[in-house]
C-alpha cells in the first residue's frame, strides 16, 4: 500500500472547507485519496489573482444571455454589455483597409483580384515577402517581424516628432497585455522585504493586480485624485513609495494615460514630474499608452512619456529604464480578436534585453495575423493612396462618435443625483462615483457589486463594480464603456440613471 | 541625498562579473546607481530559461542570413533552417480551404463573391454569428468561441469512437504551448521538499524545461530508451518518481505522444501502463498529442490517451486527472503563426476549473483568427461539401509526403557511420545519435553544439543540438526537421552526411 504523506501535508487554506474530490469512490481498495489537484494543492498565487472585468458579473450576464435564449422571460430582451473595451462587439465596423489587406494575407490567391485597391495588394506582399515560406502561417521571429518592427519604430518616430527609435527595441506581442505580463516578469524578484514592488494607480486596470498576484510581487497602490479630475500627485506618489519601503522593494512604477479605468488625460508637466519621480527613486517606468488615438476633450493632448523623456534631455534620457505598450485593440481599430500589440523598451541594459528575447522565444512568436494588423496601423495609407480617403473617413468617424459618447456620458450622469462623473477626456470608459443609501451598504457585503448585480438583473446592462478597479475605501464607483452605439448609449444611460434613483429610493 | 542600500544588496550570482551600467554617468551629481534592471537583480527563474529550439544556433544563422543577404561569401548560398517545426517555412503550401474561410471572416464583403465555394462561405458564416457583432475583431470569452468548442469536443468524440466528449472542458488557446504553461503553472506549489516535481521526458521538447524554470518547480527527467526506439519503460518511470520523492513532491507526469524531439508513436499496452502508473503515483497527465495526425510507420496508430482511459474502465476513467493538447501548427496544416491550439481537462476538480477560466480571463482570449482556424480543422470539409475534394487532395499529399521524408531520412542517416537514426514512426522530427571523436569531445565545452555549429558555418544547416532535449551522459545528437522539400531534404541529408565523415576525420 502506498501512502501519500506529503500530498496530505499541504498546508491548508485558512478557510475551512470539504475536501475536493474527497467523496470519489476508490473503486480499486486503495485508501481514497482526494484529487491530484484541488483548491487546496494548486498554485495558491492563481488562486490570489482576480480579475473584475470578466469576473462574477459577466458569469452572470452570460448566464442571463443563455436564459434569455432558451426563452426565460426578464424585463429586457438582451444584455448589453458595458463592461469591457470591446467595440466590435458594440457594433463598431471594422475598417476595410485594415481587413482588406489581412484577406490578402490569408489568401493570397486574392492578390489576381481586382476587386482590391492597389495599396492594400502592395501592404500585403510586403508583408507576405517578410513571412517564412511568404505565409502567415509560418512562425515569426520571436521578437516580431523585422520589417514590421522597423515600421512601429517609424510610426514611434513621427509620432514624436523626429525623436529616434530603434527596431531593434520592438518587441511584438499577444496584445498589450502580454507584453506587459512579460515586462513584470522580468522585473519580480527577491523575498520577503526585498520583494519587488510594484507602483499601481488606485483605481487601475485589473490586468496589473492580476499579473502581480500571479508573480508573487508586492502591490504598491498610489490614489489618483477624483476630486482634480483623475489627475495624479506627485505628493501622493512620494507617500505610497516611501511607505513600501518599510516593506518591500520598490523596483517599478506603471502608468495608464489616457487612463483606464478613469479616461484622464495626463498633462505634459505631470508625465515630466512622474519621470523625475522614477528617476529619483530609482524606478522602471512603465506606460500604458493603448489608448494614446483616444483623445476627445478640448485642451487634452496625448504626449508620450518616452518623448517627454527625450525632450527633459540626456540627465534623463539616457537613464531612465522604460517600457512603453500599445495594442490594436483600442484607438480607432478596436480590434481585439486578434491581439496584436507591441512594446518600446528605452534605456534597458543589453544583458536584460538579450534574456527577454530568450524569453519570449519560449512561446515562439506572437499571431502573426495580429502583427500583420499592427503593421497596417502603424503604416496606414498615405494621402496619395488609394484607400487614404476611405480609411480616414472612417477611421474619423470612429473617433468623432466616441468624442461626442463622451461628451454626452458625462453630461447626463451629472444631471443624476448621486452619481458624479468626471469627464471622459480620453479612453473609453467613464467611472463615475455614486452615492449609496447606508442601508445598502449595511446589507451587501461588497455595495458597488450588490448595486451592479442588482442593475444587470433588472435592466440587463452589465458594467464591472469599482471594487474591481480599487477605490478609496467608503467610496463606490462603476465602470461603463462609452462603446455602444449613441442612441444605444443613451438608453443605457437613462437607464442606469432611473436605476440610480430607484436604488436609492429602495434603501433609504 | 537618497541612498539605495537595499538595491546595493541583492545577492550576487555566483559568478563574478561587471556590475552592468554602472559606468553610466551620474550627470544630476548623485552617487552612480547602476541600472534599475539587470542581470544580477532581474527575476532569477526568467534567467535560468533555456529554449535550444531558439537558442544560440538559431541566432547565429540570423546573423548568416544577414551577412549573405550583404553579400558575404559563403561556402553556401542559403541558411537552411531544419531547427524548427516550420512546415509553411519550408515551402508547404497552406489547405485552400482554411485559407479561403479565414479571408472570408477577415473581409466578409467576400461572402458576395462567387469564386469562394459555398462551404467555405458556410463555415465563414457561421464562425461570423458566434462573434460578438460579428467580428473576428471582438473578444471571444475566454475559454473560446462556444460553439468551436462544441466543434472541437465533437472531433474529439468521433476521433474516440464515441466516447463523450463536454465542451466545457475544452480550452482554447493561444497555440498548445499556451495551454500547457498554464496547465503546469496551476500546478505548482510547496517549497523545498513540498515543491511541486514535473516529470518529463529526456529527450524532451525544451517548452517543458522552459516553463518548469520560469515556474521553478522541480523538473524530474526520465530517460526514453534509444535502443528500443526511444520507447517509454515504466521501470524507468518508477526510478524516476522514487528517486525524486526524496527532495521534491512529484504532482505531473508529461507525456509527447507521438514523440518530439524523438518521433517515436507509442504503443497502445505502453499508454496503458502509464495511465496505471499515474494512478498509482497519484499524479495528474499532461498529454502532449499535438503531432496526431503525423504518424507515418507501418503498424503504428496514435491512440489518444482519453480513449485509452476511458477503455480502461470506471476505476480509471472517474479517477485520473488529465489535460491533453491540441494545435493547428503541425500534422498536415501546419499552420504555426495563427497561434491556435486547445486543451481538453479531464476529471478536473470543478474548483480548480473554476480558477483556470479565471486564470484564462486575465488574458481576455486567445486569437480569434486561430480560434477560427481551429475550428476549420477539428470540422474539416465533409465527402458531400464542394471544398471536399480539394481538402482531401491537399491533406493527403502532405502527409504522404511526409511519410516519405521520415523513411528517406531515417535511411540515408543510417549509411553513415557514426550517425545512427531511429526510424521516424511520427511528428516531424529526426534525433539521430552521432559518434562524436574524443578529440572533439575534448576540445568542446558542448560538444553537440560545437558540431551543430561548425555544421552551420560550413554548410549552412541549421540544426539543434541534443543538448537543447536533454540525452543521457556521453551520448550526443541532434534534431533535425523532415520539412524540407524532398529534393531539399535530400541534398540536407548528403551535406549533413559528408560533414559528419568530414568531421570525424578532422578530429580523429
Amino acid at each position: 500500500q502506498l501512502l501519500y504523506a506529503r500530498a496530505k501535508s499541504v498546508k491548508r487554506s485558512s478557510q475551512p472547507r470539504a475536501e475536493a474530490g474527497e467523496g470519489v469512490a476508490a473503486a480499486n481498495g486503495l485508501p481514497c485519496r482526494g484529487k491530484v489537484l484541488n483548491l487546496d494543492n494548486m498554485n495558491p498565487n492563481v488562486r490570489r489573482v482576480e480579475y473584475a472585468v470578466r469576473g462574477a458579473i459577466v458569469q452572470r450576464a452570460l448566464q442571463i444571455d443563455k436564459e434569455l435564449k432558451e426563452g426565460v422571460k426578464k424585463p429586457f430582451t438582451e444584455v448589453i454589455k458595458a463592461n469591457i473595451g470591446d467595440a466590435h462587439a458594440m457594433g463598431q465596423k471594422p475598417i476595410t483597409f485594415l481587413r482588406q489587406v489581412l484577406a490578402l494575407c490569408a489568401y493570397p490567391d486574392l492578390l489576381d483580384d481586382n476587386k482590391f485597391p492597389d495599396d492594400s495588394k502592395q501592404r500585403a506582399r510586403r508583408i507576405l515577402e517578410a513571412c517564412g515560406g511568404h505565409s502567415i502561417g509560418a512562425y515569426s521571429s520571436s521578437q516580431g517581424i523585422e520589417c514590421i518592427r522597423q515600421d512601429v519604430a517609424r510610426y514611434i518616430e513621427k509620432r514624436d516628432d523626429g525623436i529616434s527609435s530603434d527596431p531593434d527595441n520592438i518587441y511584438l506581442a499577444t496584445g498589450a497585455s502580454d507584453a506587459i505580463v512579460t515586462m513584470l516578469k522580468l522585473l519580480v524578484c527577491g523575498k520577503g522585504r526585498d520583494r519587488t514592488g510594484v507602483m499601481i494607480s488606485i483605481p487601475q486596470y485589473p490586468l496589473y493586480s492580476a499579473a502581480l498576484a500571479d508573480l508573487a510581487a508586492v502591490q504598491i497602490n498610489y490614489y489618483l485624485d477624483e476630486d482634480k479630475c483623475w489627475s495624479l500627485d506627485i505628493a501622493e506618489l512620494k507617500r505610497a513609495v516611501t511607505a513600501a519601503r518599510q516593506h518591500c522593494n520598490p523596483r517599478v512604477i506603471c502608468i495608464i494615460n489616457p487612463g483606464n479605468p478613469t479616461g484622464q488625460v495626463q498633462s505634459r508637466q505631470c508625465i515630466e514630474d512622474v519621470i523625475r519621480f522614477a528617476k529619483e527613486e530609482h524606478l522602471f517606468l512603465m506606460a500604458d499608452e493603448v489608448y494614446q488615438d483616444n483623445v476627445y476633450a478640448e485642451g487634452c493632448k496625448f504626449h508620450s512619456f518616452k518623448r517627454v523623456l527625450f525632450e527633459m534631455g540626456p540627465e534623463y534620457s539616457t537613464t531612465v529604464e522604460m517600457a512603453s505598450f500599445h495594442s490594436t485593440s483600442k484607438c480607432y481599430m478596436g480590434e481585439c480578436g486578434f491581439r496584436g500589440g507591441y512594446m518600446e523598451v528605452i534605456n534597458m541594459d543589453p544583458e536584460v534585453k538579450a534574456q527577454l528575447t530568450k524569453l519570449v522565444s519560449v512561446r515562439l512568436c506572437p499571431p502573426v495575423p495580429g502583427q500583420a494588423l499592427l503593421d497596417l496601423v502603424v503604416n496606414p495609407p498615405q494621402p496619395d493612396e488609394p484607400s487614404y480617403d476611405k480609411f480616414m473617413k472612417e477611421r474619423t468617424a470612429v473617433l468623432a462618435a466616441l468624442a461626442e459618447k463622451a461628451g454626452l456620458t458625462e453630461q447626463i450622469f451629472n444631471t443624476v443625483p448621486g452619481i458624479t462623473c468626471n469627464p471622459v477626456q480620453g479612453a473609453m470608459y467613464t467611472f463615475p462615483r455614486i452615492t449609496l443609501p447606508q442601508k445598502a451598504i449595511d446589507k451587501a457585503k461588497v455595495p458597488d457589486m450588490f448595486y451592479c448585480m442588482k442593475l444587470l438583473e433588472e435592466e440587463g446592462i452589465c458594467l464591472v463594480p469599482g471594487s474591481g478597479f480599487g477605490q478609496r475605501e467608503g467610496t463606490f464607483h462603476f465602470r461603463m464603456t462609452i462603446l455602444p452605439p449613441t442612441e444605444k448609449l443613451k438608453f443605457v444611460l437613462q437607464k442606469i440613471s432611473d436605476f440610480h434613483i430607484r436604488f436609492t429610493q429602495e434603501f433609504s
